[in-house]
């Protein structure tokens, strides 16, 4: 691969479309040209990259000829029509959607977990879901130690996991609420202004669980490359703009107490400990928002466990960065280290 | 007790205050008199009760002389100080705080639980913490059943457990907020304004919980009569205004499915099934708020034990009602049954 390579973008001016930009220029990510995609709405339109003005042309079949690597973050849909097209033209791809993730034949990478194994990649790589993301990186060296045999997590989403539209409907039907206004909800399922419901996808009518859900269980399993963990969880949309945050608790195979996980986590990379138990300071949304890292605190003995194998924590994380962009540029970066032989 | 008792509100400037005073209006809760007490800040003013204006007075020593019944919702310092000496002067005394909960020579009262330890009082009975009730209300006829021996909550709670004010700053820091202005948090340890944080009470800097989650897991095991029950809860404040949700994962000593809790609940006292799976429709906080019912949806295995011991669910109820005053009420209806021989 070039050293400069040619880097499109599909879904440019989408909240995740953003970030990459935003996210490509603060980690220096070199870019030979880049390619702005979006739908034929936007096209002509121009945003800024790195001092110029980029015209956004509209996602064809015809967009991905000369590119390199191609960023998706277009949903599934379009994900599953471009992405083939995208790697055939010879880019390779990291795609943000659940699409391809649980294919055998694509990558799901969390550089932090098991950036080795991009190099097995087909053209395509899968970025994870943000709610696992924002859980795996902190899990994932515990689990290295002592194995996590049970997960049980509970998630506070923000609108970000649902695109700028839903970050924009809960600022727009809040200022209607404080007024005293109605606002029909059009991108959520319910009133969302001091309001909290489950996830916005799907129910699994047989399991009763949503998409949200079943994604975690199973990608969890699969970047963990273990099939035994049984996980619980439920997923929750919160009145929050842009960071994910999830009370915690996991069972590991031996006794494990909060001072080994603290240990651990404090060189885990990709983490940082926010724990003051004096000054009541664990980790926010508002602080996560804008970080790279995974925030971590409260951790503590699971009480529900008398047995001592149980530790409980509270995390929060930037969905739009490492639950979205950053992880993606991430894994672009090392798309050339790891380049097929 | 006279049939039209004498009814002292200690706090009635509350956010619980008022609706002490709307939730006997509704249920047509007889009062001969009406006292209202608060500090003296608020003496002279004057409540509306039953068409009436009643005035104000100030909280003090001679204020339940003839007094029979008494709500406290004055927080727990108040409670400690004017709880004995509302006894003293003949009333019974119902108190929203955490003083007297543990007392062993105190009920802890949900009535739906244990009414029949109202009649054990010797002058106080206590109203559990809102978030206990909260999961307590439907946990219960399933522990009758199948007892439960691990509980697992994450809640989000929202501002009216912290009071009005601090319902108060949620509104005007989400409003300063959306015009860009700074809101320097007042009431609330952290900034609100689309954000959530752990709970706003001291952590036990031993065990790192929060001493809501303390009053949890106490609380639980005194009201279910049952020591070894084992808890773990992680408390959060989200926000929203004033009802409480809360995830639960529990775990029995037999094999339990879904339909059986479905069955279960479906003819609890004081809980409401709303578990649309093909409508995506589950209890919300603007549902839950005003009703009187503990809501309870997404009721579906845990995928976390694939033992067949344990279930998922997803609870809101109104905080200021079940989890306060009404929950008060219904204790202070039962005291003339339940008065000692």
């Amino acid at each position: 691969m070039k050293n400069d390579p040619v880097v499109a973008i599909a879904g440019v001016t989408g909240a995740v479309g953003a970030e990459f930009i935003a996210t490509m220029d603060r980690r220096g990510f070199r870019v030979g040209q880049l390619r702005a995609l979006a739908s034929a709405r936007s096209a002509g339109k121009t945003i800024d990259f790195r001092g110029q003005k980029v015209v956004i042309e509209e996602l064809n079949d015809k967009s991905f000829e000369g590119v390199d690597i191609a960023l998706f973050s277009a949903g599934g849909g379009i994900a599953r029509k471009f992405a083939p097209i995208a790697v055939k033209a010879g880019a390779v791809v990291v795609d943000n959607s659940s699409a391809f993730r649980m294919d055998p034949n694509v990558p799901l990478v969390i550089p932090e977990i098991n950036a080795s194994r991009i190099r097995e990649h087909k053209g395509i790589i899968a970025n994870p879901n943000c709610a696992a993301i924002t859980a795996l990186v902190p899990l994932w060296p515990i689990h290295q130690r002592n194995r996590i045999k049970r997960l049980i997590l509970s998630t506070y989403q923000a609108a970000s996991g649902a695109g700028a539209a839903a970050m924009e409907e809960l600022i727009e039907s809040t200022r209607a609420n404080l007024k005293g206004e109605a606002y029909p909800p059009k991108v959520m399922p319910h009133p969302y202004a001091f309001n909290l419901f489950n996830h916005n996808t799907a129910i699994d009518p047989e399991t009763g669980y949503n998409d949200e859900e079943t994604k975690v269980i199973k990608e969890t399993r699969k970047i963990f490359e273990d099939d035994r963990i049984a996980v619980g969880v439920t997923c929750v949309r919160v009145p929050v703009l842009r960071a994910h945050c999830e009370a915690i608790t996991f069972e590991c195979e031996n006794p494990i107490t909060e001072d080994q996980v603290r240990a651990i986590l404090s060189n885990a990379p990709g983490v940082k400990i926010v724990d003051d138990r004096t000054k009541n300071y664990f980790p926010m949304p508002i602080d996560a928002s804008g970080q790279d890292d995974v925030m971590v605190g409260r951790i503590r003995k699971d009480l529900s466990d008398p047995s001592g194998h149980s530790i409980s924590m509270f995390v929060a994380a930037d969905q739009l960065l490492k639950g979205a962009a950053l992880n993606a540029i991430q894994i672009a970066e090392l798309v050339p280290q790891h380049a097929m032989a």
